[in-house]
């Protein structure tokens, strides 16, 4: 469980108090505000916050003077057809703040994504926490052969055990080593009274990359379901996926409308080329078609193949 | 008054309505919640959500699991802070949401912020209203003769008719053309049967830069700071300094301690450079310094003094 | 022809002037460097300067030391995989500087991409040119019946004649006026010195949305290449897509194996959803698919059988 | 010296190339172009392209069909009018590319500025090198008393050189666990044909934060400017600092006007708050002020009497 007991009081307080509003307001989403949703072995994504809903999307579009929607179908015809032509604009009226903790390589790619907000925890400022991300066994891949980015089989026996093992030494001897560098007990003071204590900033790049950190996350609907499309797809490390999921099930709860379309018009389709439409055509028309006469290399026809679930 | 008895309607519907919400809420800014403030003779600004409190600054700059605030004075010490040292990011955690009425030419400028989130009533999808800006007598200003960019004294008498005749002239007759061009009952069916209609998204390029448009606005705290600051600005044009003014008022009712903070660091006060220290610190000793052996342009002495409020 | 003769000399002096330089250049582009590709009647688009080219894109994902690049067909090969599987962070790699100008109606589109930089003439600083968009006979196109976004058929005879003559009259009217308020001569002088003449900042809302302005656009070829697919679509206003499709022209001299990368996958391609997807693969396992057996919705169907060329 | 033979011979490749262009060049820049400069212990900043000048700032700022530019000193005025009054947007029109070698720790402060493009060298995809950040003796501080979020004084004897063998050896340590998982040769192949080698996504996770990265980075004059007035901003760490020197240095190359207002206008100037400015001119009118009475806090009369150079 990652959360001290504390952590969970001062959440609990905060989910404990509620107030009136005029805004828009999504039960859903209230149910589990403030939450932590478990990722990895002591990650977590929480949602500390969130503006507008689905109907605030079909309002944004309607630029209207009251609520702007009409029936929910109606509604999500358009949400439908706003998705589906790219209309992006009214998906960012809604905006939406987490609360993160994650690996330090995972919120390397992370942070790629630039169109977002981020307050990170501190390590110029605070002590990080002794929390390292270890693999499941089931997650420990061997380097892919066909694909110089990606997983292949889980490694089993002595292998995976040897690579358990250092993993874990090396995080605990780099932590002791950042703790004996620092010189600090919780309340500041030196333990070693003769030893001055290196600076955090300085202490600090002796952690690996698998230590936890954690931030303040907020980003609009659009971004985030771009976000999601990148990271919750198989070709994404398997570590950021699973953020990505946790994601995707708050956007659930939270506009079920933007999400159902979502998922029908891009984490389910596929971008085919003109290439690959000539081919499709061809095809439909009821000729046989081979990778060597379709115009398609021979990996964008493995492609094309994959995505309509037949066999070239 | 800009709105009609149907949007009126609207409005206080979405008012009436009120839910409980485990999120951070303010009451100074709930009470005016769609409510339109006017501004100029037409347009109007209004609150149509919000995200995030002064609370929530400290939150995010202290990645915390609960509130995070102390006592009100503490949190408001740590947000002068924070602004003081250019810290930005906490203030990007909270979230406005604005529905806009206003000229067209104001809102090209307008525009020209760009981190913000937009959606503006479409001209190819409907009809505008026949609503323009005409100014009061008293913007009715001159060139400003010292400054390509700006304004004199206020015109009077036969000269300031004349201008108040013709903008309303151009902008009737302006209007009639594009009805007559439309040909287009509201409910979409053709006035003359005989004519066809010129299509929406062509007959709008004859309308006048001062016509009324409106748009969905939403943008996160700290570059709506920023826009306050350059747009609020004495340099600003009037017509779009009044709505900056009255974005500032719906922030004092929102984070008012960010915006005591923003009021004294960066709206009331100056960036003095590096030569103006220099003049500064030669004239707190003593020395009578004057614009030659300043090192500072005329200009930038000019500006010296004005800031300093002294006779250069 | 939109320039006049000092502007002409004005590029011809600067295309006159070469020096050397250690940087990757592009001499197709550079064929065209400063000339202005003419646009509707009075506009045009011109590059004035250029980052990288194709070969930056491999360079920059390859994060080489030298030029990074091996042979031309894998260069492409390598372009055409990032462009496929939407690694578009290279392609931000290249950047590039054009001067357009423009009706302001086309203009206020334009700017809704926010993710580039801009310049434009101020007409709170100077005074606007008398030149006005005027439709071509061809595009003076009716409200289309089906969309409410788009155009139907080419007006004719009198409709036709008596739209031309609306636009002309007012514009010339507003324009006359727009003179008659700022009482202003070339030199700043007043023409009636009995007249202080009003503020180029107010002047300027008299003018219609069909006058020209003009900017310096700076942005990244990836940007770029999304402004381009969506306003080289066949859905945007032929207004802007004369300027997309000038703009495509630009890149295929600049950076020709990213664009055809581009028209294969993006422009000529096609967005397939998860329920496009499942109609297909029945289709092709011999299946005789309808509308109503389909899961799609009318309109749906209908836009997926005209990317695949069918009739429904 | 960071940079392997092989490395050297494509850089200096590179540089021996030149072709004839027309756009805007500035032969200083152009001297240093491709060139590593050093920074910390093997790191480094190298100019890979840029696109403008000085001229091209007053160029765009004039919206300009030929050069735009007038006389060098008028120029430079124009382009401190812009600095001194936020007319930030031509300064955006330039833009620069760098190839950077950098540790870890302070990539990840230096990506935090999101206005940017960037590529970095992938660690799923290739191995990353053996070469880590150890601080130089003088670098190694203890943590600061006054402020929880810098450095105090330099450690010393065998604290210092406890701190540098640890630093050491972790990295030695961590770097031959990381070979040992991966299981492979620069040519791809299994060092121990009975071992499968984890996934280079996964084996990374064990390198400790000091590890050098490098990437490919590009920005415009605008956000650069404001990068480097954080970074090599006294309070940042002396990690970044330097790195934000080594740009500043190709900036005073590149753009030497802009460089000049800037160093003068932000670097060397100071933001005065309402309450400073109030507390200036009663100084200057003669009154002696304190703390006490100055409406200020302690903290801000310290930080007031600091940027003034005065005894508080």
């Amino acid at each position: 469980m990652p959360l001290t007991a504390e952590q969970r009081d001062e959440i609990e307080g905060q989910r404990a108090e509620t107030a009136a509003t005029r805004r828009a307001t999504v039960p859903a989403l209230e149910e589990i505000l403030y939450q932590p949703l478990e990722v990895l072995d002591h990650g977590f994504v929480r949602v500390v916050d969130y503006m507008g809903d689905d109907a605030a999307i079909v309002q944004a579009a309607r630029v209207s003077y009251g609520k702007g929607t009409k029936q929910v179908r109606q509604d999500a015809g358009l949400i439908n057809y706003l998705m589906r032509h790219r209309h992006t604009t009214p998906f960012e009226m809604c905006e939406i703040k987490y609360h993160v903790k994650l690996p330090i390589f995972v919120a390397r790619q992370w942070i790629r994504h630039r169109t977002a907000n981020v307050n990170e925890y501190s390590a110029r400022y605070s002590v990080l926490d002794r929390e390292f991300y270890i693999p499941a066994p089931a997650q420990l891949a061997a380097q892919a052969a066909s694909n110089r980015q990606g997983r292949g089989d889980v490694l089993e026996g002595e292998e995976a055990a040897e690579v358990l093992d250092l993993l874990k030494a090396d995080a605990e001897r780099c932590y002791a080593s950042y703790e004996r560098m620092l010189n600090e007990r919780e309340d500041g003071s030196r333990i070693d009274p003769e030893r001055q204590g290196l600076a955090r900033e300085l202490a600090r790049m002796n952690l690996p990359l698998n230590i936890y950190t954690q931030w303040y996350w907020k980003i609009d609907l659009h971004n985030l379901l771009h976000f999601v499309s990148l990271r919750a797809d198989p070709h994404a490390q398997y570590e950021i996926r699973v953020y990505a999921e946790a994601l995707l099930e708050t956007l659930r709860r939270w506009v079920p409308a933007a999400c159902e379309a979502f998922e029908n018009h891009v984490m389910g389709g596929a971008q085919v080329s003109a290439g690959g439409l000539r081919a499709i055509r061809r095809m439909l028309d009821g000729e046989t078609v081979a990778q060597e006469d379709s115009g398609l290399s021979a990996r964008e026809w493995r492609e094309l193949m994959a995505t309509l679930e037949r066999e070239g």
